[in-house]
């Protein structure tokens, strides 16, 4: 029977193997009571399994403060659980509450991350995945062979549906290949969903009409269900492409019924994603995050960017990046979304790292308030990947390239 | 124009005004560029105040370790924050991302925790909430004055239909008043999803045939939005008054859905909480997360309960418990859910610090292990309850109630 592993990073300060047990015996089949008819075989059915307990190293001090069991070492170590899929079959959320559940609650633990989770051959029939993914989004903008470039609405909300398609206007002359809206602007008092949907589809669409490119524009259609889906066909009826969703205030059975719709690639916002991620022995890495929501459907995904100017490092970027390359089943391609601070300065140092340009890399500042205009920031985001590519240096590129040189001029102070 | 309110712990090794100034900043009109025909009274409309900072004690070390600030103090404070109603109208998730977004990302904070949220009048019209509250779930079985009894149904998974429809049958003769599903138990291998509740329900209607006292049962219905549609209808065509959802790993969005079907009491299971919740200066606390759950019409929340198995406080769980009484707009009532390791010695404690009985008391092994079987076991947490409001000790109680009594021989001793 195929089973379902997931990788913990924990922390305790009792006996490491008799507490991997507990989290095992708490997430399955747990405090048995002996009941008629129950044999020894069915309890190893549903019995989730350690597989295996790498020890790391110790600490003098709980990683979580306010831990019962005080004095003495705090165990680090990697530990491996498998459950037979017989448990849950096919059903996220159950999953999730199995994977992610009362674990995190046990006096056994003084630390609790869910690093990466492995799942079973049988999913790929089970789960569509995302329906366009790097390819799809690729074809939907027309653009191959260089990262999609992007740039957010900003200020994030107070502009009216007008003043919005005005400034899509000019970033879709300048060439951009995305938009979105941010995610704190879902329907407000003076840009109502379906207005602002109206005048920036229009927009967009004549330019499309004239210059033979779409400019895909990601709306944020994060709602109650009813109303997403009647965002989503709003979206769909004025010949848009795609629909934003902030998947953790949605939440994952949300997010799917929505990506079950098939005819939008969904750009996964994971704004909350601190709260979730930014302790290092709490909450949950992103090899094992994007998973679920490619199994939910998500196409685009972010995973913030090089340099960015938020708390993440440069390697949990990296890691983020290479994590959404991995596979699923041979497939269920999602696309990396780079942002937060970008500019194309860090295009040289993402390209060495990922050696990849599937990515949608994002800039605000960046491309708005370039010296040459939107136009020429668009322009200089395309070149730093070109020079990137080439194995320029930012000075090579910079001289090579006069709009990536303004670029510099202007944010390479920073 | 109405606002809503935010208030956080947070902790910061910069400015605390501008800090806090940042977050606002961020989680609204943030970054503005001069955009045609937008105004200062545009921007005042959309913009987050910061109406309050109370200054609490520093730190030597950051809350959260791997802050790139390091070196002083790091102050700890309390702030609020507020937002105009215009910026979100009644859309959940997006209130969330403003509330609970990219503000954990920020450098500028070392800890960051949601303490509780204040929402304005007319949210009372906007959302339905809870169906059936304390009052509904006390009509829908029959309990008055006292807390409503329950138990889970334990082993988690690997009980058939038929063996779990015994052990209902059980329960039910027992005089219990509430039974749930396991969060791990959705649709199991060999206990699928209908026919588990043909099973229990035909067991639970015959037993209310004789006794005129319906069990409630908490049927886990997690899944996508269309089987939990399927599961809900299922529950009500046999008759049954309770459906059980993951919150956490369900969503917002899809909790809402079927919450807003109106015929069936919700049990929302809070698992996972732990890590939203369990470091002191990152994620949410209590009071604003069932408020979130309220408004999706949510009639049962898990709080823990006093003396647990878990890492919780006991005044973590009195906190909680307190919020759950909290009235929303005048109403939203919710039944708070106390469970993990209680067995009826906790009831005098817990009546003691909460003053009420409004609750769903819910025991496993000291009703299913008590020594005079589970009659005894539901007889016995009745009695635990009756002496705690008359002000009795656990030794008095004891001496007064013979089944008690044997509880506390039992399971006194931990």
């Amino acid at each position: 029977m195929e089973r379902i592993t997931a990788k913990y990073y924990i922390e305790t300060p009792l006996d490491l193997e008799k507490s991997a047990a507990v989290l095992a015996g708490e997430q399955s089949s747990g405090t048995f009571i002996a009941v008629p008819g129950e044999t020894e075989e069915l309890k190893q059915r549903f019995a989730a399994r350690v597989e295996k307990i790498t020890v790391l190293d110790t600490a003098d001090e709980p990683a979580i403060p306010g831990v019962l069991v005080s004095g003495g070492k705090y165990q680090r170590a990697m530990i491996e659980v498998s459950w037979s899929i017989e448990n849950f079959g096919y059903n996220l959320p159950v999953m999730v509450s199995t994977l992610q559940g009362n674990l995190y609650e046990l006096t056994q633990f003084t630390g609790l991350k869910l690093m990466d989770i492995e799942l079973p051959p049988s999913f790929a029939t089970a789960f569509r995945g995302p329906v366009f993914g790097i390819e799809g989004c690729r074809k939907l903008t027309g653009v191959y062979d260089r990262p999609l470039i992007g740039t957010i609405i900003k200020p994030s909300i107070g502009m009216s549906p007008e003043q919005t398609a005005e400034l899509v206007g000019t970033l879709a002359a300048a060439g951009i290949d995305f938009i979105k809206d941010d995610e704190l602007l879902g329907s407000s008092a003076n840009s109502a969903f379906d207005k602002r949907v109206d005048a920036v589809m229009e927009v967009i669409n004549r330019q499309a009409d004239r210059s033979g490119k779409k400019v895909m524009y990601a709306f944020n259609i994060s709602d109650d269900i009813d109303q997403m889906q009647h965002n989503y066909e709003k979206i769909v009826n004025t010949g848009g492409t795609s629909a934003m969703i902030s998947l953790n205030s949605v939440g994952l059975s949300g997010v799917k019924k929505i990506a079950d719709m098939g005819a939008l690639a969904i750009h996964g916002h994971r704004n909350g994603w601190g709260m979730l991620n930014r302790h290092p022995l709490l909450g949950i890495e992103f090899p094992a995050y994007q998973q679920l929501w490619r199994l939910a459907g998500v196409d685009q995904i972010h995973v913030n960017g090089i340099q960015n100017k938020f708390w993440e490092s440069d390697d949990s970027v990296v890691r983020s990046i290479e994590a959404c390359y991995r596979p699923m089943f041979g497939g269920y391609s999602v696309l990396p979304v780079v942002s937060s601070g970008q500019w194309g300065g860090q295009a040289p140092e993402t390209y060495r790292r990922i050696q990849s340009v599937d990515l949608l890399y994002m800039a605000g500042g960046g491309i708005m308030a370039h010296p040459d205009g939107p136009a020429g920031g668009v322009i200089a985001m395309q070149q730093a990947w070109q020079a990137a590519v080439d194995g320029l240096s930012i000075a090579e590129a910079a001289v090579k390239y006069p709009e990536f040189g303004h670029s510099v001029t202007v944010f390479g102070k920073k």
